[in-house]
């Protein structure tokens, strides 16, 4: 069968969701019967330069044109920001399509409302690349712990730090000095002030919270520390007492169900696994009452291994659309 | 809806299932409408006494009746063998019923064999506890790393043999004083046979490369050597060379599509994940060509670990179930 889909953005995400569109489409149409029509590709440039094109599709810059399409089936977002990228999402639930999304900011901020919005139009949202990249958290907290009440969710949320807080521990380079090289990596952003202040990571962390616990938090009611203060001094103290700095991010969820989330620098015990992970890349810890302790250790960002995460979100969603059309 | 259970098997695995199923009955009912109708439970020893007790149930060693009730949808053979277990599940999925298994040996004797007959019978045939207990591995490769050719699999898959080599390296154990310890501590079986051999990692290496690269390999096929020869003075070298001696399973792809499978004691360095997994724990990484290298650690046995792992696959087909039943 068909499914039909709309992307909304071409840069690092979008570029790795077309690569594997045109590296895996046709084991998808032999293995799963799913052909994935790729129907308009949204842009905010149309001239900038591209590393991939789709295939036998034209750029538009209209985003609203292809939400009225009703050969549109999935809408795949990952242009990014609050506004228009909000617009899309909210404009395609409401007319009953299925969004993917990898957009944390907007998921923080807006996913109890627009989780409504989905189930009001009998529609599904996703978002497994918004947090993690690669690693199938939000995967997992639906479906293989399904016996568990999790207690705890720990993680390394956040590349960029990680990989600053890395080189602090390992070169003693300070953290103006870790954070140029980064940049230089192309780990981290022009602006870092949302890595480093711990936004990002709190953001991705009320996404994991609600897969976890069934609760939206509102981040303002996240503590956040950032690592803005950490000297190399501090790491090298921890070092010594046997631990290694992170910046982690924990939710719990007491037995009155109160759920607190908290971001900050943390000494981890080495013998700890997310003490462990290095350089840029992200780790998380669940806790299930049943499962016990599950880690998964996986690269966060990218162009690859975010859009192998849309990937996923998208042909589930296809699967899932596929049966509701079989049985009407 | 109700879904028709007989489980086989009620020992550890088996225990720490109906566990799950007492505590968690009530929120499937609400959450995913869902009631879990244990109808059977077939043991092999009546009078042995039992930790749990199923509710509104009696025990039976009658192993045919049950796959004769009509309102059986979902057979759970946690019982372990080949010869009555494997009759069990065979005869389950001629009747065209879905599955479960935790049986390791069975599904890497007779998995293909097996697939057929579900395939056959339209039944489905899962067995995500057989690998790593509590970790979701199967899951991922069989959804969240859909967009992935997986080049490499590698785990830490034998519990006993982990902990045993962390006892060595740590404690500088000799490897039967390590064993006695794991066997006081309940880690280890009676006959660690198939344990220290790397028999019983073959067969999840087996499994595990089913769904890695879509094809079954024979456990004859597999190159297993064990610990058997293991020195402390060899962890030891291992450690001066800032390297971990670790019971490694390995299964590889190459380019012409030849699969490959390995066991046997491994240096890793001390900066690859699956080196700092102590004790009996498991790990498994995962190599997919967009997402990049996923490792996931967590309980590889136990009762409830495993018992979560079963649940999983239980309320899968559950739902799966359903969803046909609704169709028609």
């Amino acid at each position: 069968m068909n499914v039909g889909v709309a992307l909304y953005g071409l840069g690092n995400v979008g570029s790795g969701l077309v690569e594997i569109l045109n590296a895996r489409a046709e084991e998808l149409r032999n293995a799963r019967h799913l052909n994935v029509d790729l129907r308009h590709v949204v842009v905010r440039d149309l001239a900038r330069p591209r590393r991939v094109r789709p295939q036998c599709v034209e750029l538009t810059r209209d985003w609203r044109a292809p939400l009225q399409d009703a050969q549109v089936d999935v809408v795949v977002e990952v242009m990014g920001g609050l506004d228009t990228a909000g617009a899309v999402v909210e404009t395609a639930l409401r007319a009953g399509k299925h969004v993917v999304t990898a957009n944390k900011a907007l998921i923080a901020a807006r996913g109890e409302e627009l989780e409504s919005l989905a189930q009001e139009g009998c529609a599904e949202l996703r978002y497994e690349a918004a947090v993690g990249g690669a690693i199938p958290v939000l995967h997992a907290l639906r479906g293989a712990l399904v016996a568990n009440r999790i207690t705890r969710v720990r993680g390394i949320l956040n590349g960029t730090t990680n990989y600053i807080l890395t080189r602090m521990a390992e070169e003693r380079m300070s953290l103006p000095e870790a954070l140029a090289k980064a940049q230089e990596l192309g780990f981290a952003e022009a602006d870092p002030s949302a890595d480093i202040s711990g936004l990002d990571a709190a953001q991705k962390l009320v996404i994991l919270a609600r897969h976890a616990f069934g609760r939206w938090i509102p981040l303002d009611a996240a503590r956040i520390d950032g690592i803005e203060r950490l000297t190399p001094g501090d790491v090298d103290d921890a070092r010594r007492r046997g631990n290694v700095v992170k910046l982690l991010a924990e939710a719990t969820c007491s037995d009155d169900g109160t759920v607190t989330l908290r971001v900050g620098p943390v000494e981890l015990p080495a013998s700890d696994p997310l003490a462990q992970v290095r350089d840029e890349v992200n780790a998380v810890t669940l806790e299930g009452d049943f499962a016990g302790p599950l880690t998964f250790i996986g690269r966060g960002a990218g162009s690859r291994p975010t859009g192998s995460a849309v990937f996923a979100d998208l042909v589930e969603l296809a699967l899932l659309h596929r049966s509701r059309w079989e049985r009407n």
